[in-house]
């Protein structure tokens, strides 16, 4: 198979596996703090580039992700994994760099109705706040990542404005800001929005590292991924097992499965430096881990290469035939 | 939003609703002739191009679609909509040109194991009796479209050489084909994959029209339809609810889903011609028709503008601070 003239994106990309983090936090059971540092160990054997490992948010916003410490404590640190955690405030970045993560990822909404919903404050008291904890990350020589959510669309306001976007994503840069994420929350992302966005974002902010950050709602998941990699888009967060989702978004599905990432990367022939054996192993794992079942399209059908039996009649019809 | 730079294709492109035959062929229940009508009719509403209605196979080969003839001369013929119905054999043939549908759908396979398996002849058999039937189609007047299942892998033989694949299209083409379907049967096509082969055969075929179908058996259905429509495709395969599959690959889903590739091509503003609610309704009546619960992640998400209400405790909040 010849390589298309017209899809073509970068060779290699890096997945950043958000499950431990993003998943763990909307799941209705606490999953005990083994189970956490067994399911992270998991993943780093899988060769992802980062792992959003716990959240330094309190024990009273988010009481299943209260053991953050110990997780931080307990987990390998394999070689080659950066190990990044989502803190919401000043006293959280303190917990946070005690557990000397390689990274911290601070988040805001884009828009002002999912900011103050998700995070109870307006946009103009959240963005004085990261912009603290960047100085402060910085002054503890920690990279900081900014998730902005809703930055495709909002599920309270509909329409969220790229310039809004831009000016937010800049602020932040100029600030200190080594990454940034631009986060399809609640899955309403369409693949020329995304491309739109990226490619504005890269023209505009070349020296920022920019991750996508999908959930497949609507189905468009993977759409919307190949879509950000054509305009040379090369980080990627995703859920094994498709979890996460949206209290505030009733009836929509999780994150962008990191299976189905994967091995639609595999399949193109781009590197991800993930074993998807290994990543389905773990899918398969996570039933037990969160006590619900799992649907994981590509542990149903497996690998696209997986071949079968044909039926058994076969062979005797047509020699029966010839 | 401005437009992509790196994310176009054309403005306008045709869905053909496949579910009467595709779906329903493999559904463990018969729906009774009034229901198939009723369903046709109501997608019909919804301003389809092409409608596969039903399928002449015989009564014993599938049980669920032996009331073609009643079918056929019971639904409404809506302007501007082609009636299509798949034909196995010279026989079927005989008793669909009787219905005066305005095409008739051959099919076979593009891998050997497959062809034998869901036709129990070999390929050399089955293009024979294509280009009889396409001899007879024409004399009749009626255009002939020739569907190639597993062109872009077969779930006995793993991959398919895409030379194979242009041998069997030109060969149809050349007698007198004026469509072809390119059919993902079991999932197994991915991005770049379906974008060269689309470009390949669009540059050695452009007077034959060219349908895509796909299945989003590893989640990248629509990531296959964005690529295809990328290189300049503008005919698309899909199935209201998802229905469909394919019996010789097991834990597979079913085919592209109508509402979420109508979405996704109504949120990049490509023309469809389908009105998204009035499928949706008719979405909304499978589970009643088929006998079984039908997961539409558009159904269940919603268009992505749909918006909903802030958390009650907001306004107070903030009031609060204020």
């Amino acid at each position: 198979m010849s390589a298309a003239a017209q899809l073509r994106g970068p060779a290699r990309v890096e997945i950043n596996e958000v499950a431990p983090r993003d998943g763990l936090q909307i799941e209705p059971v606490v999953v005990p703090t083994d189970g956490k540092v067994a399911f992270v160990d998991a993943l780093s054997a899988c060769g992802f580039a980062r792992i959003e490992a716990t959240s330094f948010t309190s024990a009273r916003a988010i009481p299943a992700l209260a053991d953050a410490e110990a997780v931080m404590h307990q987990i390998q640190r394999y070689p080659g994994v950066r190990y990044t955690v989502l803190v919401p405030n000043l006293r959280g970045l303190e917990r946070a760099l005690s557990c000397r993560p390689d990274e911290v990822n601070l988040v805001m909404s884009a828009s002002e109705t999912h900011n103050r919903a998700n995070l109870r404050m307006t946009r103009e008291q959240s963005q004085a706040q990261l912009l603290a904890m960047i100085d402060a990350a910085s002054t503890a020589g920690v990279p900081v990542n900014i998730s902005l959510s809703t930055v495709f669309g909002c599920p309270f306001e509909g329409e969220v404005e790229t310039d809004a976007v831009m000016a937010l994503a800049t602020r932040f840069a100029e600030a200190g800001a080594a990454g940034i994420t631009l986060c399809d929350t609640t899955g309403m992302a369409y693949p020329t929005q995304v491309a739109a966005l990226c490619e504005r974002f890269q023209a505009a902010l070349p020296g920022t590292g920019l991750t996508i950050h999908l959930h497949n709602t609507r189905g468009m998941g993977l759409a919307n991924a190949l879509a950000a990699w054509e305009t040379g888009v090369t980080r990627f967060d995703a859920a094994a097992g498709g979890l996460g989702g949206c209290p505030y978004a009733p009836g929509a599905s999780g994150n962008v499965s990191t299976e189905d990432l994967v091995h639609m990367f595999d399949c193109m022939g781009v590197q991800t430096g993930v074993n998807l054996g290994a990543l389905l192993d773990a899918v398969a794992g996570l039933p037990e881990l969160v006590g619900r079942d799992i649907h994981s399209q590509l542990l149903s059908a497996g690998p696209r290469l997986r071949t079968h039996q044909p039926p058994a009649w076969m062979a005797e019809h047509f020699a029966a035939q010839a």
